[in-house]
């Protein structure tokens, strides 16, 4: 724990006076866009990269996992294959390359990720097949965070965390908890990818029919994972889902009003501030911005758009 | 000097592996981004509006000062008036009223701001009129910032400030030295608007003929000040003057690889570690990030555009 402590980033703390009088409730933004590789996911992939025994890892990632995957493996001398979309941004594809790692492109027309990743493995048997978010080490790296939020407790009285695979979220949960620290503890999720809200209000997991096409491209997975559910199912007081008008408003109100560049992804816990007054007016909030990284040309377009 | 403390925010340190991997240079960014109003005058406007014993004040800017000087006034239960150009950006004439300041819109083509305030002055003697940077309250509110710095000494060697009428590299070196703090003390200053540079090499206070039009528009100073240039001219090591190619290659990979959003002012400082890797290759500096606030679209022009 303590050579994570020291490999990760601490989260940067921002408040804004006028976003507190624009939401109607008095947030401090946890943000990790400034994390190494511009995400939280370099908590879980450091964490998880330190902690097998294999030298070489797998991975299908198209975000942000694969990058802090691959600067982790940079640190720790290791080698990782990242399984990407054939028409992923150039962007990302390049920030995995430039921490070493090798990206192996998938044409998804003609097969899944996940049945690349298969072969891959069976060619190289000492290849470690990683999860971006199911995973024990993959949450114990996010728990890193949790543990940041409770050194601040008295800041804050809820929490709400951006909600994918869900990775980030039971993270959190299991930090607050074992610091004692209780919070209560939304989730953020696109209304168009609501798995986990649905999965939470039917006690069992459900998963989305096919990935949904939020503009918060994190929270496309089609469902939480064995792991996070278990942990989400109990800790989480909820989760609340974002239409896409207003994850598009709050990237932009971050952008303009408080110099903070999220991608929409990272701006779903703001979303869900706006989108639930009843839950958040008045009440002491602190959203975790889950990550910075965005294709500058989407984002200007979403800038320049009107969010409604 | 304990109520200006808590009024302001601490600047937020943010330090980037890819940029010291792109600069050569070790550097830890001190970012003002984040300040209230989004910029570091803020500092320099809570002191002066709390030091100053007259109820209403009276000031030129067409930038952030003008924001700044309106949300102290507001906080501290005075008023202001602000003269901006009639042309000024409407995000910024908006931003002044928005903390219930007053805008006086001056056409330059009729009169001068200078012009303007004087008359405004002329007819109500109860307004004190204030310098942006040029006035002792100004340079000990920034001063804040040298504070700061000093107590994360071990951090760094060198320290770079955007300079343009010198309000905070006068403000800087005034914290440092007062901790006994001895650094390296650098302005950074368009070549286009290299008055400061000129004035040091001279060992004279030199003034630009006219305004220049470097896209760092915080920077379109036409001297440093009286009071700046008594504190420069000795306490400074050097002014590095920056062409507008590297004032927008900085903006740039501010945003791209770091998930910093700088106005281009803001962005002098690493323009500087671009531009001299004789003086800072190799070395720990750190980057006063002077502010984030740009308009949306003009700032998306520069991202999209090829910085050479």
């Amino acid at each position: 724990m303590n050579a994570l402590k020291e490999a990760v980033r601490p989260t940067v703390f921002v408040v804004s006076r006028v976003l507190n009088n624009y939401s109607g409730s008095e947030i401090v933004f946890a943000n990790e866009a400034f994390q190494h590789t511009g995400s939280f996911k370099f908590r879980a992939a450091y964490n998880l990269v330190s902690s097998v025994p294999e030298q070489k890892l797998l991975a299908a990632s198209s975000g942000n996992f694969g990058m802090a995957l691959a600067h982790a493996c940079l640190l720790l001398k290791k080698h990782c294959t990242i399984v990407m979309p054939s028409n992923s941004s150039r962007v990302k594809v390049e920030g995995v390359r430039y921490y070493g790692g090798t990206v192996v492109l998938v044409d998804l027309a003609r097969k899944t990720r996940a049945e690349r990743v298969q072969e891959l493995a069976a060619a190289d048997p000492a290849m470690r097949v990683v999860s971006a978010y199911d995973d024990p080490f993959v949450i114990e790296g996010n728990a890193s965070l949790g543990d940041e939020l409770s050194q601040v407790a008295d800041t804050f009285d809820i929490v709400i965390v951006p909600v994918g695979g869900g990775g980030l979220l039971s993270g959190v949960i299991t930090g607050l908890q074992r610091n004692s620290c209780q919070k209560l503890i939304y989730g953020a999720e696109p209304l168009i990818a609501n798995d986990a809200a649905r999965s939470l209000r039917e006690g069992k997991l459900i998963a989305n029919e096919s990935e949904p096409q939020s503009i918060a491209d994190g929270a496309r997975t089609l469902s939480l994972g064995k792991h996070t559910w278990a942990i989400i199912k109990d800790g989480a007081t909820g989760i609340v889902e974002v239409s896409e008008s207003l994850i598009h408003e709050a990237t932009k109100v971050l952008f303009t009003h408080a110099n903070v560049k999220a991608e929409p992804t990272g701006a779903l816990a703001l979303g869900a501030v706006l989108a639930r007054p009843d839950l958040f007016s008045g009440k002491r909030v602190c959203c975790i911005i889950s990550g910075g990284n965005v294709d500058a040309a989407l984002f200007f377009g979403l800038i320049a758009r009107p969010s409604s």
